[in-house]
């Protein structure tokens, strides 16, 4: 087949790639993540690219006029190669940076030392460990074999009902004991009930035990190095899932693995982010990949399913079955994690389709399935998944919230990282009077958080009504006409913002907006009505995921999103995916817990064969909610006029 | 490296092979079988051929006399490729034929319905099973992952608390369960405590469920394929074991397996054989191999760390110890053997190195571990192993018994294959009476069975002294004096003989039999005195091993090889190892109390520091022995005159 030459500017990275591949894919081989929410379809937009130079084949789409045609500019998914190219990927069709979620100060949860060790709810027992052991020389009077020396010595001071092991390390074991003059570290592994000797080094190696906890997000992907004897956390990396290129959400990354081929592009994909994550962590850390001996994953179910190569296709498909929720211990080397070569995966269990791992973490981690007072747990995304209950049960569901928390779908919306306008003030007549903007600097957009404040601070303000519908009368000169014949207020002029275009908020950013914390509002009404609860039962409203972490309870509570309560009884969970899969590395007794207590415990409700989710949905479509007497505390302030007209 | 062409005649195998490689490497990459007792060390003569045509090098040696190199004959052990060649391999050099203990019949010591199914002493509860299955279609109601909705099905039947799978099920089992209609079938594996999902399969394919019982011994390799739905024994194969060609006996096996690489090369010719032997197992059963899902194997500890792979070397090096007397159950595939891709390997644990699976396996068939009665079981081959003991302790040891019962250092030895003399009975004055030849027409050679007899009928008739010295005045003129001038007693002159050539039997043959005999005797004699107890004690005496099945009591006590007891105490245990191997194989309940009730029970004494078996051993190098009080019924017969002179 017919190869040409690619190059990416501003990177200057050229590849190879067969004639007829988008400038997607090649960008993907090349390791250049361009944004895309459509996995390539067409149907998105944002993966723009100019053509410097070189011949390409493009199939028309209705994102580019005709001047910007004329510049160059393509769609990177829409056009094909057909020569030597170059290419240039401007910055706003990029994931740019480091997600902002990187660091261990996110985690506002407590530290792993308030929940393993001594005092703590569970021991240090690490699904991974190395115990040196002094073996007795054989002798005529003793002359048991290899195997079974080692597993009588460490019968002794453990009690492992069933031990397994394998001829790999059969083969060097003999070798290994007599050249170390039976000083030896035996690397045990916790595989699904059973404890299998992984390997056995010569000498006392156990001084050193490294494990990584992973969160697995489908954006964002976390990684922390543990020590494994102490639960000291030695270095802390993220970055992007790659598998962004291939679709925004769980949704499109299902429809793009339809065949077994590109269900092991994706898991490659990821599979490299995690190894360079890795890779990053053990220079930090100064210590050698190979001390790396176990990885501990926690992720939602899609991400899990094309992690370990499985087919997602029917978590997609009425009645959204996944193919395992609890896929087994494996060696990290199966999927392609480049840890010590016959380290182990471990990944959390998830309930159902759209309740995950990362979820089930996020409850450890609250502690809510430990307390007798009702708790409400909202993890926040692209999908929303909460979980009501308390110490006697625990009931769970999941609702899609559409991309807008995460800047999808939003004319200036992006995600949460550098040029993100995370925060935002309005004055009266819709001035900006504060702006927070992710890294400093001017702003490139709005991701979520952002989003919010601003949709609440119009509503504030006056500047659009309850149906989310711009006031001329009070918002002036900042609201104009779209190209398209939309309303849109600028936030900032061209000449104030990071692109040198103009930062604007429509009125379809705003409705989608509607639509997402609908979702989420309904959803939480739902699960508690099947429960018969109320609102006024909750004791505590735990808010997880990544965009949950930085929303103001005032503005979400404004827009309808979350439930009117008391502020006090509001707390965020931080990055509850990477400490619950740092608790479970470091606790055999907190891998138990999660599967029996957690996962095994929760109860699963489907939302859309859901008569109230589907009759009463259209009546979250207003803010805060067509019934303001569900939101006492805004009842009488300025945005609380009726709602009228259509919908109403 | 350069490479010739090597024919080997009268098969006409043509193979390549490099420069300098041995003729008898040559012969066992073209898969035929040439003796050799030394493994090529060029010491024990057996693997004469004639270089018919091409250029070799040879080293000089004592087996050849001026005129037969003159005639081409060389060592293939010897001889280096140095250019494209014809090698005849006479039938002499050869493993000829097949086995003669393949047949069912060789189980004299009852059939698998006495052991396993119903009203026997194990349920039929096979290692690997195959479950039909009707599945509940999954709804929003009910919609759990597919692997747990196998695993909850499962557990409807069966009690299994620890079930595992691999992503490579799990990658298949939506699309199998989908497209199967929810109707499938589960293969289930046992390893080591847990239970695996090996496999699913659409629709109900557990009508056919086919194991593989395998005896693995060091000459010889005997496969029964087993319907596991209903324990019928549906066709039987042996053969020689290919590692011949590099050692008779364990010792020289280990020494050849020195390095990985031959390691490697000892498994893949023994994994060869159980693979010729499987394919023609199904041929014979019209079956699928894909149908076979399961090997169950005994074999000595030796044979069973070459099969897996693993280093022997510290069998043979005191204190004498294994590098696992149980393996792991594993996939068949990972040593080579061809089933199901994922059918599985397991083998029956040893006790120590030099008591095995195979030992373990001829107790098990006993039945000695049930009784209260005192027992004793002699498995007799180059190595023989003892066990004494009754339901409530055992005790076992081994002996190395020299190759002599398997025909090995005899001047015309030979193993219990076509054309040896299996059984053989004098006149008074030596001259043959009765002599049984297997598989008919003229003699070859003297088996094990065969040898024992002809000493024992030499010395009933006085041809011999209990010294194992000729007397010439009985043996007239059958005796002479050989070219080397060993005293030799001619059986045939060479027109009687199937290959022209006289069969005699020498004073060193008698000499090497005694030294045999004499092992095992006072072996079994330390054994019983190291647990208190004498002969007399003994209630029953099981004799076991390929050899043993062919050994008359009455000659075996007569030469001091059993101890004299009634003979209504003693019993033939057949192929114990097969017959133990499909029992295992058959039901979960056989394996685990060969585990915890045998192999696990066993007490394993070492004869090497044993200061009786030392001391005494010279004792034992009588006919019977020399303290002739020890067997009665001899005493008063014409071979029991006093021993005087040296020795005595």
């Amino acid at each position: 087949m017919k190869t040409y030459s690619i190059t990416f500017l501003p990177d200057e990275k050229t590849i190879e790639a067969a004639a007829g591949k988008t400038i997607l894919e090649a960008a993907a081989a090349a390791g250049i993540a361009v944004n895309s929410v459509c996995s390539g379809d067409g149907v998105c937009g944002r993966c723009r690219v100019i053509v410097k130079s070189g011949k390409v084949t493009a199939k028309p789409n209705m994102f580019l006029d005709r001047r910007e045609i004329q510049r160059g500019m393509a769609l990177a998914c829409q056009t094909f190669i057909d020569g030597d190219v170059v290419i240039e990927v401007p910055h706003e069709s990029r994931l740019g940076g480091v997600p902002q979620l990187a660091t261990e100060d996110a985690i506002r949860f407590g530290s792993i030392s308030d929940w393993v060790g001594e005092g703590a709810l569970f021991p240090r027992n690490p699904l991974f460990q190395k115990v040196y052991i002094e073996l007795p020389k054989p002798t005529i009077d003793d002359s048991i074999c290899d195997q079974e020396r080692v597993f009588r010595e460490l019968r002794k001071t453990r009690d492992i009902p069933i031990m397994q092991t394998g001829l790999a390390v059969l083969n060097r074991l003999p070798d290994i004991l007599r050249q170390s003059g039976w000083k030896v570290t035996v690397l045990l592994g916790c595989r699904g009930g059973t404890v299998e000797v992984v390997d056995v080094e010569p000498g006392d190696t156990s001084a050193i035990n490294i494990g990584v906890a992973l969160d697995l997000g489908t954006t964002t992907v976390v990684a922390h190095l543990v020590d494994l004897n102490t639960s000291r956390t030695l270095a802390t990396k993220a970055k992007y899932n790659s598998q962004i290129s291939f679709g925004d959400d769980v949704i499109a990354r299902i429809m793009f693995s339809a065949t077994p081929e590109r269900r092991t592009q994706l898991r490659d994909v990821v599979v490299n982010d995690i190894n360079d994550l890795i890779t990053a962590l053990v220079v930090d850390a100064k210590i050698r990949l190979n001390d790396v001996s176990m990885v501990a994953c926690a992720g939602n179910t899609t991400m899990i399913h094309l992690l370990c190569g499985l087919n997602p296709a029917n978590i997609r498909k009425d009645p959204y079955v996944p193919a395992a929720c609890c896929p087994p211990t494996i060696r990290a080397a199966e999927v392609g994690i480049k840890i010590n070569s016959r380290g182990l995966l471990s990944v959390l269990p998830s309930v159902a389709s759209y309740v995950g791992g990362d979820v089930v973490a996020d409850v450890l981690v609250s502690g809510m399935m430990r307390s007798s007072e009702l708790s409400l747990l909202i993890d926040l995304g692209t999908n929303g998944e909460l979980v009501v209950g308390n110490s006697d049960w625990m009931v769970c569901c999941s609702a899609s919230a559409g991309p807008s928390f995460e800047g999808g779908g939003i004319t200036c919306g992006m995600r949460a990282t550098n040029g993100a306008i995370e925060h935002i003030q309005l004055g009266p007549n819709g001035s900006i009077t504060v702006c927070n903007v992710v890294g400093g600097g001017k702003p490139l957009g709005l991701c979520g958080s952002g989003l919010i404040d601003a949709v609440a601070e119009l509503l504030k303000t006056g500047c659009i009504d309850r149906r989310g519908r711009f006031d001329p009368a009070i918002c002036g000169s900042r609201l104009r006409e779209s190209e398209t014949g939309d309303k849109e207020f600028l936030l900032y002029p061209g000449s104030q913002t990071a692109l040198g275009r103009d930062l604007v908020l429509t009125e379809a950013d705003i409705n989608n907006l509607i639509h997402s914390k609908g979702s989420i509002y309904m959803a939480t009404e739902c699960l508690l009505d099947h429960v018969g609860m109320k609102f006024e039962d909750l004791q505590h409203v735990y808010i997880a995921g990544g965009f949950g972490n930085y929303l103001k309870i005032e503005q979400g509570v404004r827009i309808g999103l979350l439930p009117d309560l008391a502020h006090s009884k509001f707390k965020y969970i931080g990055n509850g995916s990477v400490l619950g899969a740092k608790m479970v590395l470091l606790s055999q007794e907190a891998l138990q817990y999660v599967h029996e207590k957690i996962a095994g415990a929760m109860t699963y409700l489907e939302l859309s064969s859901n008569h109230k989710y589907m009759n009463e949905y259209s009546s979250c479509l207003f803010l805060p909610h067509t019934d303001i007497e569900k939101f006492p505390s805004l009842m009488g302030g300025p945005d609380t006029r009726p709602v009228t007209g259509e919908g109403a």
